[in-house]
């Protein structure tokens, strides 16, 4: 274990001076030379693809924008990436150390000789970490990070077997058990596998180093091809757990391996081969054609990465069926399925969605991860489409249910991600051996790696382009430095206060001066918008559109953007059962809460709060607050403790009696659960009083 | 098998003319010589028995009356029962034989080749069921259910062992694991031990026949009592499901010996020398003192039957400790814990109690057993204290969450008891491999044998006696014919069509003229009453109350009372989440739920039925529907289909738009399943327009 014991301190050290910025303003005032494609030579391709690389797919409208090409600026989401790389992917690295996550590999190698420690899919906690580690190389090197996971890739790729196996579980007396069915339905071989190759792909993105890809591409050119598959002379395949279908179809996209993209099509067809009870094909999304599937169900994260992967099957194919089932898919998430904050998973038992409209506030399940896959699904139907409603629920995820998974300080991570909670109640505990909602290790630990991956990936979601300019999806002070598909070099500077204040200013500079269209979204939650280019105001703009200005850009023309940044209080569908006689509140893309500890009336339960949508309240920025955070005072009213009253009464009797005028205090739901221990709530009792 | 392989027809025939009255008439005639006492010789003790046998207890302020004692007579309680008998317990016999719970025994007496089959409480299912022959019994004799009944004690007790042992799951290879640390935990063979004396005991009062009392009794003198106990010679024990308890304490009552009473005490104080982890105290509500317990909480089943046992003992020994214990964990339920019904178990996680307030409508989990025990449980604390309070709860229960629990035709039987339900959701099926809500046969098949011998039992909850006089705790056509503690013979009959009607005349007849008070139960949802003596108004009748009407009663005095029939739209604590904006109607004791194959207008979603409470309906009987049941036509509105929009949506728009006046039709919440299958509602949505 030597190789890792380097010292944390020392680490942090080097991280931190790499991440404070120099780093990644360096990327930017390189490519203000507005000559990207100049830079790229035909051996640095990896430089130019994107979160996922769709500048070959057929049916992609848009094309991802590398992460390198976008630097984000001081803002909203800069302290996010900052904690992200100074403190969770260190503190994750030694946490993934202590657990004994590289030891399985190291014991295949002889430099280890504890014994295989975690459960089966615990190779891919080191992966996604990976994955993590190369989208933040591709911000800007880090070469204290770069080498400490390079000296984990060397020992994993020593790991590989001459066959091209490599998985630390399924060796010794478990090897016979490889792909066995029905081990192959519960083992995660292929979900570890994945995670290999979306590592392997991004840390090659990062740096050009080819050596943990090369053994992605031997475990599957020499073990998983010939011997998996739909012929007469292979074995029947199924997922178990999807994520090996976009993980090949992202292969395929960087090597041009069609084999590839074809495997992850047998895969997601589902083998008829593999015979799995209905409540397996429920439960992990996969084994029956994606075509066929009707509705969201099952375990979220399978049923969102299944998604995943059928979009990127679309976005190669075009496969008309695949592109009709995902939109039925999509109906059912946005009509029945997404909570407020853009998690999704209503059910602990299964880790599940849920019927239709089974939300529970208290009980919900929530996953990070099954947050982090809706908004890959999303980003890739935007692609597919261009259309705003899949980025409004990019941003919903991403502002709301994802962010609350990581800590503010980034050392602990929530699995579930509820949107109501009572630190009293045994609900509260119940799902973690430490009883506490934010932990910084999970035996199954696939979410902070997950959410480390996500942040580290983020710029490469603000833009995209297509063949008639350029498409913005995300508000955050930043510096894009790209070209257009035509090759002309482009530069967007991006100055604003969102998601606190709605006014943005864009700055467009293209290399030459040249007409093509800049698609800057209007997001859906805001009613009333405007805009302006070079102070003229355009009209036309429409709330979850993208507002088309197609004009002849030349050097720093500016287009300002205002949204309503007006509290909006949201009521939820009387089919949902949790939130009748609720309301939640939001404000630009950020969702509330109310945590106890803030209220000015320490009422005993949560329910006694009730706010009065139809009064004004105020939004005051409070900078020394969570790291800075918009608080918003609903006038609202505290009513007669709960616990003084019977459990059933005649309706005479009124709900909520001696009613006196408070404050209610809301937090953005992201920073929930980051002080002392609190109740919490995001769907708040109202009257319309 | 050929002992048990009578014809089903004919033993249906002979249960059926058992059951048309005559031999329950003929109880009665015989006690209307009105010289009952005189009727039970000293060596027929074990007729004068009740439900429990509270005679010599000396904290209970109630004594119970004999089964025997009671005839009920056409009217409510009269189907149910005639159902039970000629449908339920048949066919339940039938189902135990089918699925191998008799052939368990028969192996161990060389009758059988099967091996074993069931879980490790499979004995219990047959002992649940002799109880409830038992009690049946103790209505009118029944010969060949009796004779049949006898046949497989012989067989049960002829498996005993020498040693006293008998439990068919724990022999051959399982035989080291006895009362083996941790098997005790889970083993449930003090569970079977506790059925097994409850059976035994049932049916020595039925027919004074002690064999299978006998068996019990060697099985705790020879194998329990030796060698578990706080002594050093002895080992550990703990109940693991409680249970043991009551029925040792019974035992007691049934025998004297003291030793059953006290070893049921050190069980209820929890052994210290079993180490128990924190989350098995909570879910197995034993292990540590009863009376340090501060809430209900872990498996609900296993809570009641636990407060059963402690609240016998406290009826036994008068520990204070205990009795303010027991208040605490009533209060816990009553504000925090019970479903409108009477069911009580909100999680399917753990069958288990949740969090205060944690009232969940469709995945209420309710089993049936969890409402008869919190029945039984009442009716103990109820003898404890002659409070209507407790009599309230044993009706609400009875009524509703326990009553649903058996179809009308007494062939099948719900597990849970949910408040809502769909069954085209997933959650509708996904607690049974069925897929339905009721079914003949559960492989724990816990609820069908302990609602058979409940049903069975219930003329023994309608009175009790005391110093002062006679107790009336429930209402129905009936008889009965016993005898007041001084001796002097009593009858009470009672004229009513309760529960459809508040009025009930009861015709007091003492052997000779003597003074005494007969209290009379004010039902705690009775408002406004009138309670007339001989026609002569009395004041003072209050809801949940005993009204004591002390005077000196001769021949064919009358009471009539009369009840607030009115149907009570009642609301939720504001606390209790699932129940926010939704109303529940009460008429009488009955709650009522909404079907949607009863609407006119057939709403896609139940939410968009919305009732108004502040305008009044009609009831009217229906003679031909669910074997007669009163039908509520509630006004309501039925609004836009909810399909037709978003998830969430701004506070401004109406929350159900398009409404359009409808008559809401409820029914009785017992009779709900009974025809196709159709979505349910308890809690209606409301408006106050």
């Amino acid at each position: 274990m030597t190789t890792h014991s380097f010292s944390r301190r020392t680490f942090l050290a080097t991280v931190a001076s790499a991440a404070a910025a120099p780093a990644l303003a360096r990327a930017g005032d390189a490519l203000a030379t507005l000559a990207p494609s100049a830079q790229t030579s035909a051996t640095e391709d990896w430089k130019d693809a994107g979160v996922i690389d769709l500048s070959k797919s057929p049916y992609a409208k848009l094309k991802t924008v590398p992460i390198r090409a976008v630097v984000i600026e001081e803002g909203f989401w800069s302290k996010r990436r900052r904690t992200n790389v100074e403190s969770s992917i260190p503190s994750m690295h030694d946490e993934l150390i202590a657990h004994g996550r590289m030891n399985n590999f190291l014991r295949l190698i002889g430099k280890s000789s504890a014994p295989q420690v975690g459960p089966v899919y615990s190779d891919s906690d080191i992966y996604k970490w990976t994955e993590a580690v190369g989208f933040c190389l591709q911000s800007g090197d880090q070469p204290a990070l770069r080498e400490t996971t390079k000296a984990m890739i060397d020992e994993v790729v020593a790991s590989q077997e001459p066959g091209g196996y490599l998985n630390t579980y399924f060796v010794g007396d478990r090897k016979p058990l490889r792909m066995l069915y029905p081990t192959q339905e519960t083992g995660h071989e292929l979900y570890c596998m994945g995670h290999m190759l979306q590592a392997s792909i991004a840390y090659y993105r990062a740096t050009g180093d080819s050596e943990l890809l090369d053994a992605g591409i031997r475990f599957i050119d020499d073990f998983l091809l010939p011997s998996y598959g739909p012929a007469p002379n292979q074995k029947g395949i199924v997922a178990g757990h999807p994520e090996i279908e976009m993980a090949l179809i992202e292969l395929y996209r960087t090597t041009g391996n069609r084999r590839y993209l074809d495997l992850a099509g047998y895969i997601l067809h589902g083998d008829p081969r593999i015979p799995l009870r209905s409540q397996q094909i429920v439960y992990m999304f996969c084994g029956i054609p994606f075509t066929s599937r009707t509705r969201l169900e099952g375990h979220a994260v399978r049923a969102m990465y299944a998604c995943c992967g059928a979009t990127d099957y679309y976005l190669e194919t075009g496969d008309a069926a695949y592109w009709q089932t995902l939109n039925r898919l999509w109906n059912d998430l946005t009509q029945h399925q997404i909570y407020v904050t853009g998690g999704v998973g209503a059910r602990e038992a299964g880790e599940a969605f849920g019927d239709p409209y089974e939300l529970p506030n208290a009980r919900a399940y929530g996953e990070s991860c099954a947050a982090i896959g809706n908004m890959m699904w999303n980003w890739r139907m935007l692609a597919a489409s261009g259309e705003a409603r899949f980025a409004d629920v990019v941003e919903r995820a991403l502002y709301n249910g994802i962010n609350s998974g990581m800590s503010l300080d980034g050392t602990t991570y929530c699995y579930r991600n509820p949107l109501a909670f009572d630190p009293t109640g045994d609900s509260a505990d119940r799902h973690t051996p430490e009883g506490k909602i934010r932990n910084p290790w999970y035996d199954t630990t696939c979410c902070p790696p997950n959410l480390e991956r996500t942040f580290a990936s983020l710029p490469g979601y603000f833009y995209s382009t297509s063949s008639e300019g350029v498409y913005v999806h995300l508000y955050d002070n930043s510096t894009m430095s790209w070209r257009l598909l035509d090759g002309n070099g482009l530069r967007i500077q991006q100055r604003t206060n969102y998601p606190w204040e709605g006014d943005v200013k864009l700055t467009v500079t293209p290399a030459s001066p040249a007409e093509f269209t800049v698609f800057v979204r209007i997001p859906g939650w805001s009613a009333r918008n405007a805009v302006k280019v070079n102070g003229n105001s355009l009209a036309g703009a429409q709330p979850g559109e993208y507002l088309a200005i197609r004009r002849r850009w030349s050097t720093n023309d500016t287009i300002d953007l205002s949204f309503d940044m007006s509290v909006q209080p949201l009521r939820a569908n009387p089919a949902v059962n949790d939130d009748r006689g609720r309301i939640a509140f939001q404000r630009g893309p950020i969702v509330f809460c109310m945590e106890k500890l803030d209220q000015p009336d320490q009422a005993g339960n949560m329910s006694e709060y009730i706010a009065r949508p139809g009064v004004a309240g105020s939004s005051v920025f409070k900078a020394e607050l969570l790291q800075g955070v918009m608080v918003l005072d609903q006038p609202g009213m505290v009513s007669a403790p709960t616990v003084n009253r019977g459990l059933y009464f005649p309706v005479t009797e009124s709900e909520h009696p001696d009613q006196t005028p408070t404050t209610l205090k809301l937090i953005p739901y992201y920073a929930w659960a980051n002080r002392a221990p609190s109740s919490m709530q995001v769907w708040v009792p109202y009257t319309n009083v």
